[in-house]
């Protein structure tokens, strides 16, 4: 691809993802450097945290931000003087948001507008309400607009091809009927876990403490247990098929946290009382068992009805949705070009390494773009 | 996506692949023409089958392509008066190639080193030698030259994502270490029907004149049997993958084609002689069956040794491949980033409407690029 000589990265977040991306970005950096008939620079302009932040007024490169972040006593830029700093940066900015945070979300519109391109796994920009979905786009170069372009790949299964496969179908004119889908890595494992296709399968509470032993749940296992996670990605592939979804919370969303437990003031005591609920897991299974199924934690977009909907559905154990494993994601796209078949996507779609690709995977399209 | 005022789209094929990616070059070009903020005018400047072609000297608009082309009687154009009837169109020009046709492939260098990008599902520009290979990415703007695009998604499992994907693994740093897959709708077909998972399925001979009566083989079932189409394919992704594989032929491909019947003078005689040999493919599904396995006819990719191969092999009945149905395609790769459990890309692999759908989804990129 002819690609510009320069470009300049902002990046905001150095957690699991964060980190990821950072030496990914270096790998990527490297190699662009190398093209021996049209090279490419990236420039690391800024390094944020929620604490502290690198970056030098005359945009100089961060070389070795591991070292520089770690001796720095500088706050995180407010976001109106990082949109200012960004501006008046020599070249095209690339803003790497890999956080979830929703103020920086709200911002987008802004640094869009002002030419600034963005890439990010950041749910919470695409999810929250319809109104932010529109001002994103419509600010967007990719959208109506001609500010800077967006991608969010990482958004819905981390690096797996869901979003631009989607877009791609819409696109080019396919009639997308169905999606459905395991969106959680969470909620796969537990699953999975819980009810093998082959039989057997712990407690369901059990399974939820070996999964946050793991590091598959958040610190706090109610944040997969109430659905919301999935919700916001159902909301933007419902989206991006077409459909004015407003919010993740204006269609049906099953909690697996029982109403007893909601009041529970800490993730550890509701560990310790989810047990009381065994039963009426053990119930579903059995129903599930007696009709030659699984029990399984989806959300599904049905187009031409408007319907959205996220919880547990029986499938029988033939089905790909049955046959997933460890903590895999599978989305399945029906449409009238594929037919009976769905276009099926599958692997793990929760991981730095993986959601990291999404981003960098993003970053190379804009930077082809960035002519 | 910011896009030209205008591109011109010059199309060789109408054949079934050809008359579907008309019809969505039509809903495509509806599309971008109504863009109240930027419209793109998307302009059918010539249509070439192997027998005739329309076009107009001033390259006026074929708005009435197909009644045109049956009322033409001007013969296809020789490819060098082609690239330059291409060459002195007013503006930017896309070549969308929907034949097979080697010659038509031999002569991309010339048509991107002049400017012209090309969307195409034409195999054999990306699978014969090693030479035309190189010599296509070296002129074009997405290889290191500053030529025209190319781009061929349609090449491997027509419209699924498995190049783009196969693509952005590498170029995002992922190490690829095997791809394998079921890469032929028609050996698919044969193989889900001679030997289910659940048991059953008839004589392979049957199986192979069902699946022509259906129209899921070629012409002369010879061509799908003889596995060229696979080891095609398999060249294409290799050669994605790092490894430079000279040709489809460098390989071990395994025919289906018994050695008895090489010599058959038609595929009518060639299917009449097949059910003596029912036997041989009996025993290979009775020995998979012993194991608790089935046989499907598969290509693999090892990148770390450097090894592609074409051919039957035995899998558990648990495996995604042996699930597989119909006449889909999977394609796994395995990478470093997926650990144990692959990203799969699973769904139709042939069809005019999903083939078509590739090439537009790949022209729709184009657009994009040609600011």
């Amino acid at each position: 691809m002819p690609l510009p000589r320069q470009v300049f990265i902002a990046v905001i977040g150095a957690g699991g993802v964060g980190k990821c991306f950072l030496s990914q970005l270096q790998h990527l950096a490297s190699n662009l450097s190398r093209s021996p008939s049209a090279p490419t620079y990236l420039s690391l302009i800024l390094l944020s945290t929620s604490k502290k932040s690198i970056y030098h007024a005359d945009y100089k490169s961060l070389n070795n931000w591991d070292t520089e972040l770690q001796a720095s006593a500088t706050s995180p830029l407010p976001l109106p003087q990082l949109v200012e700093y960004l501006v008046k940066a020599p070249g095209k900015v690339v803003l790497v948001d890999n956080t979830s945070n929703q103020e920086i979300a709200d911002t987008y519109p802004t640094f869009l507008k002002k030419g600034i391109s963005i890439v990010t796994p950041n749910k919470k920009a695409f999810s929250s309400t319809y109104q932010l979905w529109t001002d994103i786009f419509s600010a967007a170069a990719n959208g109506t607009g001609g500010g800077g372009y967006v991608f969010h790949e990482s958004s819905v299964g981390a690096g797996l091809p869901v979003i631009s496969t989607l877009k791609e179908l819409v696109e080019t004119g396919d009639e997308v009927r169905k999606i459905e889908g395991v969106f959680s890595g969470t909620m796969s494992f537990l699953f999975n876990s819980f009810q093998p296709v082959n039989g057997g399968g712990g407690k369901f509470s059990a399974e939820v403490k070996i999964a946050k032993e793991k590091g598959f749940t958040e610190p706090d296992p109610r944040d997969d247990l109430n659905g919301l996670d999935v919700a916001r990605k159902l909301t933007i592939l419902a989206r991006l098929a077409g459909l004015k979804v407003e919010s993740p919370t204006s269609f049906p969303v099953q909690s697996l946290i029982p109403k007893e437990l909601e009041s529970c003031s800490s993730g550890d005591e509701f560990l310790s009382r989810l047990p009381e609920f065994d039963g009426q897991m053990d119930e579903l299974k059995a129903a599930a068992e007696k009709e030659g199924k699984v029990v399984r934690f989806v959300g599904s977009v049905d187009v031409p009805k408007g319907e959205v909907k996220v919880g547990l559905e029986k499938f029988d154990k033939s089905h790909p949705i049955a046959a997933l494993k460890g903590s895999d994601n599978i989305i399945a796209f029906y449409t009238k070009r594929y037919g009976d078949n769905p276009l099926i996507i599958q692997g793990a779609g929760a991981g730095g390494e993986v959601t990291a690709m999404g981003v960098t995977g993003d970053l190379v399209k804009i930077l082809s773009l960035l002519q």
